[in-house]
């Protein structure tokens, strides 16, 4: 299964024993074969050059010829990747292994390469260096090099000799299920390195069909690796497991050379995305802006602000930011009055289920804000925590229209979800942000982020410096969870199920508002993806209209919902353009946290709240 | 054993069933009773006001009689802290729960507060504002409240219901000790919710003395807390954890108002703390330089360069940095001969077993170096991942002189470590930088930082946006290991135990060294901490010194290594300052990471290159 990589069409960095980029090699269909590599090959950023120099050496795969692509199909499918990894064989990433997207996803022969973004970039990220220790650890490649090198400590060391956990088996994702019938699985300190498990006795003649269990590889990923220094990047294991996720759900991605970066969670791959592409600060900067939906995540603008970076609110409608007003704005813009602020450069939004507004970007809006951003040379920041939270429409059940597929497919769950602004990145102008936060659990601070090999390799020169990557811990337990035991069939019917569930919470609320709410005050949309809920009371009918601000509107109600033991968030909290009123009284309500019953008795008390204010 | 807190002398923003200071209000030894609260009740900055405002409630801990404390001892035990926590009956900190040092810490009654360092932060810290859902969250606390505030997943839905270590018990810390005679230990997904386990029944007359498994408590952390959203300080159990072994170590603190914040590990806190406290860009910056060891750990000298923030090298000795020429350098400062840049005001000093040198200053030199802070206003950054690694003279294991104890007494341990700036800081100077990652595993990602009440609140402002705190994995792993199981003394004997095993790899180079090398060419300081040997070769001795520069000379040698199979640092990759030529030629070689035999081979290779190139 294992035979030597011919590496001669490779670039320098990449010619060694231990380094394996058989996926651009490999048609994994089988059809014809060849020996050019794939675009994605050639080409390189230089200062992407240092990419493969690495803390340890690379992470190694079992070669086999290379063979030309035939085109794409127009989405991978799990068996697809299935086969993929069979034919790949065991992966091999010992400690701090360097590893890329390159490593794992499909060839991308034919395709165009991402446009290169130098003029976007701040100068703070132009003048990132790699690390010098990591990129000494090439040596590392030489056969029987004894290293004095790099600080690593021994895993002899680590006093932690296995982890096991209690998980549910697919799908039979209930507490109680889990409980009743979940899985004990055990990660130890060297799965890895030992030798594989013997092949299970096949004395009768005829043996049963091998189950998975019994199929069970030996593992490729322990604690001695998970647990000692790691690339920034995160581990080969789990970088392979997100590159095959993103192609599942995405792909096939119309540019060649994106690549992954594990990252720290979105808060994190945020800040660093900012001080990548926004200069905010002094009088010599760029004094650069960052367009975002009138109503953002307060967080974000929390980050932005210290950098000294200018936001500029975009109007919405109930599908969320509306191209036409970012259009007029940009067509407009005038440093002059914008306190000297140069043009918009990036775009910050959050398509589905978005913070605040619980609003969701259809195709059709995505593809039309695409258009703008290239047209104004604007950068996306694709912030997605609640993309796999699309739900039916409210009381539908039986999963009819875009992303709401309730049935066991898998493929028509990932058919149904609408395409991502990465999926249609023609141009690779956009950094998508996924997590793990909301959709397995908050702890683990991990997530993802998928652009441009150039984008990415800066973004991987700031996590080298900014963080060294995610911890071990939550690595090697959720590549134990979604890799190894459920696999991506089972991790997508794990967010089947969990956005039914969300789905569930959803409509308690939204009936809850319509049982409890003045209707001839209170409007609202459905929410069709995430976890809030946008309240709108109309300001103009308030009896003292005249004389109240909305702010003042907003204080009160507020002040009299706490009064009454129910918290929900202010409106005014989440303006993009926090030095300008409201443009009208709203408020959130999360209904990811109470129970059914507290939210039901919470909206009565808003609906006191309001009646109060309204004295009706 | 929990009664209600009297809180009328907390500041309003404490005034809530649900905080407590107890600490603050508690002679832990019990003499006599006042109800005057702790200085560090007392004048927080304005910008602190924000810090009880929480994503959720405030960790709770059972209340008692204020009462005046006597002056604290020289240090705080361990039996102290046991009493303490005794007394304070067991930790409520749920979801989000806020917390702070001064819930955790020994009375500060009569202690000065630290002085205020408005003009060492940076613009961009000072802008920080805390984050507005995280400010609501003080709402919380209202009895009764339902919260439709913030998105927390629920729970329920987190798909790992049990996590289950395998561990060493103290003091048989051995891998071999761990597989034989380990213990299993499982934390559940609702272990600090669910009721409290029965009483041991005890029906015999007379019944045996408890041992810790039967004494032990309900668990006050678990896994539907650690794996949810939390502060960015870290959850309350790991701040009390450190906190209290800070105390252990530190104590007493000069200063009242001391903090911890944990980290993602140093890496991340040093990036936080060089954009708190040093402008470097643009040309209305404040063109801000650092201070540090004239070779220097290239990360950190990676994270200063893009940040425009100059270096400049202090000389050493086989102590480390030498204070004579900091304040030399201090004396002398001409901005003009500086390229514009003001006068350094922060030092970066790893002043145990220093990356690379290997050099550890002893307390004289600490406090000399003190001193010249002091008397220049320099703010002192103590980087000390290998405090713990002290190790005994080479052979010595008989433990003698400072940080050399080997036998079985913890206290002796603590007695004999050199004091740490943190110890010294009358003033609230030092911002010290700990890590879990030499001394339990790098991957956990985990680590705290301590100094003043300011710095650390203006570190959390810009946590919360960075990355939110460390993962929660590591959090509640680290958790059960090192606080519930092995608690603060078998903590200890770890450290003890692993200091050992280190020096033993360091006698192993140490002695290869010896046997291998031209000691009329290559001269070392045995190193006293740390992982890394340092190696100085008489350049001027060189055949073609007068030809050849030091980086053609290293340059030789290091390839010469390479080709014999040996990879070694090169002593130029840490040059404070890059564009100077390097003082000497040196090599660094670390003792962590290979095995005996490879150590020797490695110097034995080492060996023949010197000599090659000195053609001897």
């Amino acid at each position: 299964m294992r035979t030597v990589l011919r590496t001669g069409a490779l670039r320098d960095l990449r010619t060694s024993a231990s380094t394996s980029l058989h996926s651009n090699f490999r048609n994994l269909r089988g059809r014809t074969t060849c020996r050019l590599p794939a675009v994605s090959c050639y080409g390189f950023h230089s200062k992407s050059q240092d990419c493969s120099e690495a803390l340890g050496t690379a992470a190694q795969l079992p070669e086999a010829e290379p063979v030309l692509s035939a085109p794409p199909r127009e989405r991978i499918t799990i068996a697809d990747i299935k086969e993929r990894r069979a034919k790949a064989g065991r992966l091999i990433a010992p400690t701090a292994s360097y590893s890329d997207a390159d490593m794992f996803k499909a060839p991308t022969v034919g395709k165009p390469k991402a446009k290169r973004w130098d003029h976007h970039l701040t100068k703070e990220s132009t003048l990132r260096e790699p690390c010098k220790l990591k990129q000494a650890a090439k040596h590392l490649k030489q056969p029987g090099l004894i290293s004095l090198g790099g600080g690593l400590p021994c895993p002899e060391y680590f006093p932690i000799s296995s982890l096991t956990l209690h998980i549910p088996r697919p799908p039979h994702f209930s507490e109680a299920a889990t409980l009743a019938d979940g899985e004990d699985v055990t990660i130890g300190k060297y799965d890895a390195s030992s030798s594989p498990p013997p092949p299970p006795k096949q004395s009768s003649p005829e043996p049963p069909p091998p189950s998975r269990q019994q199929v069970q590889q030996q593992p490729e990923y322990d604690l001695s690796i998970a647990l000692n220094y790691a690339q920034a990047t995160g581990s080969a294991q789990m970088t392979r497991f997100v590159t095959e996720h993103t192609e599942l759900v995405h792909g096939p991605i119309p540019y060649a050379d994106w690549r992954v970066c594990l990252t720290v969670g979105s808060t994190s791959a945020l800040e660093q995305t900012l001080r990548m592409l926004c200069d905010g600060g002094g009088v010599a900067s760029r004094r650069d802006s960052l367009l975002t939906e009138e109503f953002s995540f307060s967080t974000a603008l929390e980050t932005a602000a210290p950098l000294g970076v200018g936001v500029v609110g975009v109007r919405m409608d109930e599908q969320g930011l509306l191209p036409g007003d970012m259009e007029r704005i940009l067509d407009c813009w005038e440093p002059g009055l914008r306190g000297g602020r140069r043009k918009p450069h990036v775009l910050y939004t959050v398509p589905s289920g978005q913070n605040p507004t619980g609003a969701t970007q259809g195709e059709q809006r995505r593809r039309e804000i695409y258009e703008v951003a290239r047209r104004h040379d604007v950068f996306i920041v694709e912030d997605e925590p609640y993309y796999y939270l699309q739900m039916p429409d409210k009381g539908n059940g039986k999963g009819e229209g875009r992303g709401v597929a309730t049935t066991g497919d898998v493929e028509e769950f990932l058919e149904g979800l609408i395409p991502s602004y990465l999926s249609m990145d023609v141009d690779g102008r956009v950094l998508r942000m996924d997590s793990f936060s909301k959709v397995v659990v908050p702890g683990s601070r991990l997530g993802w982020v998928t652009a441009s090999e150039q984008i990415i390799e800066r973004f991987i020169r700031h996590a080298e410096v900014a963080n060294q990557g995610p911890s071990g811990f939550s690595q090697v337990i959720l590549h134990k969870l979604l890799d190894e035991r459920w696999g991506h069939e089972g991790y997508l019917r794990w967010l089947m199920n969990l956005r039914m569930e969300y789905a569930k919470r959803r409509d308690v609320m939204v009936e809850a508002c319509d049982e409890f709410l003045p209707r001839e005050l209170v409007t609202w949309n459905t929410p069709q993806a995430g976890m809030f809920h946008w309240l709108k009371v109309n300001h103009e009918l308030h009896p003292h209209a005249s004389t109240k601000s909305i702010l003042e509107m907003e204080e009160e109600i507020f002040n009299s919902c706490i009064s009454r033991g129910v918290l929900v968030a202010r409106g005014s909290w989440f303006r993009a353009e926090q030095d300008r009123p409201p443009p009208g009284l709203y408020f959130r309500a999360t209904f990811a946290a109470a129970t059914p019953e507290n939210m039901r008795e919470a909206i009565r008390r808003l609906g006191e709240a309001i009646r109060e204010s309204y004295q009706i």
